[in-house]
Order: C-alpha cells, then sequence, then structure tokens
C-alpha cells in the first residue's frame, strides 16, 4: 500500500511501503476510514523533536476491522472502531486507575496517515460501535480519536466544574477542543485566547463565552482585568511552549488548576516559583480511552460535532500540502480522506 | 520585652527589642502560651536564605490577646487564640476559595519567638476557643498553627483518600505531621521514609503502617517493590530539596498527586519530564487558615495530640540552643516556654 512516510524536516512523501501485519496475537488490522494530521506530528516535520527517519506517520485513526490475531477476544472483523494513540491494555493497574496512555504496555500508534494499519492491543485499544455510523459521522469520530480526547482530558486536568471559569490558551485543534469539553462539562465561562478571526468564530462555535486576543503580559492583564484581578480557576494550556505556559500560570489563580496537554517543548519550571503560585498542575499524554465510550457516544447522539475542526480535508495522496498548510497556519488541521 | 532576633548566619540572639504595639486597626497583641522553631527557620540561620538582619524571628503562636486595634470586631482581649504564619482577612475571593495563603492582603507572621507579638488582620487571622484550654493543650494548639497544618494540606494536596495509599517523603515535623494527618483522613497504607529509630517511632505512633529507610533510587525501589511496581496516588513530600523531589516523583503513579509542602530549594522541573510522569502537583504555603477551627476541634476533643512533635522544650532565653540542636538534627522540634 501507499502510506505516508517523513524523511527528513519539511520531506513528507506518500509512498509505497509494506502492508500492515498481524505480528502479535493481540494486533488488529484496520481499513481507516479517514485519518488526520496532529498539532504534534508538526514537531518532528519541522526538525525540531529528533525522531529515527524514515518515519511512518499518523496516530488518530478509525475505521473497520479486517483481520484480528489469535488472542483477540472482543474486537471482531467488520466492526467499526475508534482507538486512542496511546495503545493500551485496558486491564493494567495504570488503565485501572483511569490513566491508560501511562499503560504498563503502552505504544504509541504510528503509520496511521495510510489506509490500513496494525493496531496493538486491539482489545484494550479499541472501542467498538454496535452498529456502523453514517458516512457524516467519520469526521466526528476521527476527531475522538486524539484532538477531542485531548482538549477532553485538559479540561478534567484543569478541574473545570459547572459554572466555573476557564481559560483555554492556544487556538489550536486541541485548544477548541478544550473549549468543546469545558462547554460539555457545564463551565459558565469560557475565554478562549485567540488572535485568529476564524478561530475565534469556531471557539465561539464550540461553546466560548469570551475572547481574549491579547498574548504574553498583556493577554495576562487582560483575564486579570475580566475577573476582577482574581484570575480563573481552570486553564486549559494547550500549546506546550514557554510563553503559553507563563501565561497559564499568570491567569490562574491560587488554588486553581493548570491542565497541560501540549507536550512542553523548551519549558522549565523553577521549583519556588512553582510553589508560590500555588497552582494545582497536572499534564500528559491524554488517557483517551478512559473517554472514548462516552465521547462516542455524544457524537452518536448528536451532541457534539468535534469534527469541525477540520477546516481542510484533502485526499490522502495530497498529505504533504496538508503538513505544509498546517505548518504555515493556513489550516488549523487537516483530514485526509482514503 | 525581649525576643528572638537572627543577627547572621548561626547568630540567634535573645535580646531586648521595642514591645510590639497596634499599628493598624485590625491589629491584635498576643501574650503568647508558648512558641517554637520551624524547621523554615533554618534557611535563614544557615544562611542559604537571603534575608534582612537583624530578624525578628517565629511565626508559629497560640496565646492570649491582650489587645485589639479599633476595627477589631470579633476577635477580644481575653480570649485564646491561635492564628496561622500566614496573615490573612479571610473574606477576600482567594480566602473564600480556601486558599488564605494567597489573600490579597496577605502577610507573613514574624516576631513570634517573644513573649508578646503583634498579629495583624486579627479578624481574618486568628480562631478563638470557646473557653481558656487546659495548659497541657498549650502544645498542641501551638503545633496546629503551622507544623500540623502544612502537613494536612500536604496530605489535602496529595489527594489523601480512604483507604489510600500514601508515602510521606521526609522525617522533620511537617513529615510527621503529614503522617497523622494521612492517617486521620483514613489512608489505609501509610509508607514513611526515614532512616532515624527516633523519628521512625514518632511516625508509628502518628499512624504510619510501614517505614522505608533506603533513599535515592533505593528507597524509590524499596515502595515500587513494596507496591509491586504500582507506586503510590498520593506523595507528600515534606523536605524541599532536589533529592526528596526527585524521590516523591519517583514513587507517584501516573495520575497520583503529589503534595508539596517543603519550600524548594535548588528545585526546577524539566516541562517535558513533568508532562510524562502525568503526576498531579500541588504545592504552597498551607492556607491554615482554612483547617484551624477543624484542627483546633480535633485537639480539644482528645483526637490528636501534634504537640508530640515537640522533642526538646526550651526555656525561651536558651533558644540559641533550640536551633543549634534542631540544625545538628539532635532535636525534630524545639518548643520554646515562656
Amino acid at each position: 500500500m501507499y502510506a505516508t512516510v517523513l524523511h527528513g524536516p519539511g520531506d513528507i512523501r506518500y509512498e509505497q511501503v509494506e502492508d500492515p501485519k498481524i505480528r502479535a496475537p493481540t494486533d488488529a488490522i484496520i481499513q481507516l476510514s479517514a485519518t488526520c494530521i496532529c498539532g504534534s506530528d508538526l514537531w518532528p516535520y519541522r526538525g525540531i523533536q529528533a525522531s529515527e527517519q524514515p518515519m511512518h506517520m499518523g496516530h488518530e485513526y478509525c475505521g473497520v476491522v479486517i483481520e484480528v490475531g489469535s488472542e483477540v477476544r472482543t474486537i471482531k472483523p467488520g466492526q467499526f472502531v475508534v482507538g486512542s494513540f496511546c495503545l493500551s491494555d485496558n486491564t493494567c493497574p495504570h488503565c485501572e486507575f483511569g490513566f491508560q496512555s501511562s499503560c504498563m504496555q503502552r505504544e504509541f500508534m504510528s503509520g496511521a496517515q495510510a489506509p490500513y494499519a496494525r493496531v496493538a492491543l486491539a482489545d484494550g485499544t479499541l472501542v467498538a460501535t454496535q452498529e456502523m455510523p453514517d458516512a457524516d459521522m467519520v469526521q466526528h469520530m476521527l476527531a475522538v480519536s486524539d484532538v477531542l480526547g485531548t482538549g477532553w482530558y485538559g479540561a478534567v486536568a484543569a478541574g473545570v466544574r459547572e459554572g466555573g471559569t476557564v481559560v483555554v490558551v492556544g487556538d489550536g485543534a486541541v485548544g477548541l477542543m478544550g473549549v468543546l469539553a469545558a462547554s460539555q462539562m457545564g463551565a459558565g465561562r469560557i475565554i478562549a485566547m485567540s488572535r485568529h478571526p476564524s478561530r475565534q468564530a469556531l471557539a465561539r462555535e464550540f461553546g466560548a463565552t469570551e475572547i481574549v486576543e491579547e498574548r504574553g503580559e498583556e493577554g495576562i492583564a487582560r483575564v486579570m482585568e475580566l475577573t476582577n484581578g482574581i484570575g480563573v480557576e481552570s486553564v486549559v494550556e494547550a500549546v506546550g511552549m514557554e510563553q503559553s505556559m507563563s501565561q497559564a500560570m499568570g491567569i490562574c489563580r491560587p488554588g486553581g488548576s493548570i491542565g497541560y496537554v501540549g507536550v512542553p517543548h523548551g519549558v522549565s519550571f523553577d521549583g519556588q516559583q512553582l510553589f508560590f503560585r500555588q497552582q494545582r498542575m497536572m499534564g500528559g499524554p491524554a488517557p483517551v480511552r478512559r473517554f472514548l465510550p462516552d465521547l462516542m457516544q455524544r457524537v452518536l447522539d448528536g451532541k457534539i460535532q468535534p469534527g469541525k475542526v477540520f477546516d481542510l480535508v484533502l485526499p490522502i495522496d495530497q498529505v504533504a500540502e496538508g503538513y505544509k498548510a498546517m505548518d504555515d497556519r493556513r489550516a488549523i488541521k487537516t483530514m485526509l480522506t482514503l
């Protein structure tokens, strides 16, 4: 088959590779219904994150099971499934504690920007629907796999509660999903920090009640002004850069919580500063598997339409253009059709 | 009056100073029933923390109100009171949120290693008993003011729950109070990390169910062994050094919580490492005021005897020896009688 392979910074190719095969008896092979490009794919694409190349790209997926290994018990060929970017057995103590992204057998998904993919630990990782969803559900189901699950976890980690006030730092796809999550959780005030009109509009559609365009110290001052100098109890940090983290810390009230879901790059914390800020910090790769059944049901019930975050849809053989559009910030998130 | 003054590293003197006076109409003057030396007093004593000198020492106190300013409404002369080391109005939004240690009017108590002391924001800071407690209650009431309140906050920040597993890193006074707090909160397993037989004994008396003597990597390995390789859900870090923090992070399970209440000295965190560890971090100066009424009642009801943490009692004119004994680790915590 053809698949998406990164050969070096900026060098994405859709090229012939070997077909995925069952390697362990707990594997499944799925035929993807659609796939997409993640903000985190841009780190190796930009050469900022060291990675072995050529690298098979893609970790967001949904599709139909076409083959399972001999030890797969609950997942069956013909089922429509969604899985997380973290492959997990869903039975180890960390999984049972709700942190499947730290599963004792954890692997990270790869190679999903392709028509077919191997999913390890299939029984633990994949969640099947009862029926084949309509085609117009695919984009929303695909979004659940990582970007919505990650935004959702950010909101959970930020302690979002009904009636509470939330700031989302970062208007990328994860940040926008953080807005949607906070809205679903019943937050009373959702302040999205965004300078881009199209992203602001989407943030409002997902439930943002206020937009702050300023950044850095000015952004902090603006949020403090909006909250009578108090700051907010919940901050979702969805970028992972030093400036965005400083912003998150600058607007979080003492005793508030920062859920940080952008993988930190070049971020460090001074212990004493963190101590006196007295903010609850919780981050990490999202345990999307914990949320999958609930989020898939919300999609199927028509309560949420997270797939609206895809503002560029390309056939997969134009995947290189999809990366470029995201790298140039012309697109929030690119869906790839098959 | 005479009071405790630090003139330079290791140079503690009990010397004549001016009597404390009402300076703001919200002040009170108390006659201390007893006072004590805090582990954090050792930072400036050791010259590790820069501070203006001469410095009036002491921030833990209980005693009898002898005078109040014209705007003090609820606190009255003759009352026995306990206050926190953080002075707070108890009415601002941060106080109402339970984080009085970040009160918008916050001041830090000083000058309490003396027979009399001025307490600012008296109505917000002080909690009075209904009756004058018996003399044998004084040591326990004194412990509530900071060391128990801080250990208690550490356990709250570490998410200690009934039946849960807790590790307390640090066998100083705060760590021992963390053990007591975890025990009161109903933790099922309380592992105290301690190498000192006398501190181990006190930890057991306060509720520790297991002792780990090893430190550093060996200590981490031992706790992991005791928890089947899983780690624990709640860690109270009560030291504030790099080694103790690494230990805390090494034994906390993904999704677990670290309550860190030792003021960090020379501790920094790498953002990406913190992210992938996926541990909830919550620290800061303890909002003792939040816990005061409850903790004072537990003392008066005879449920807890936190004053047992004082293993050296000296008349206040021997305060210099009290510092020395704690600096040499001959004493866990020194109470000073008046």
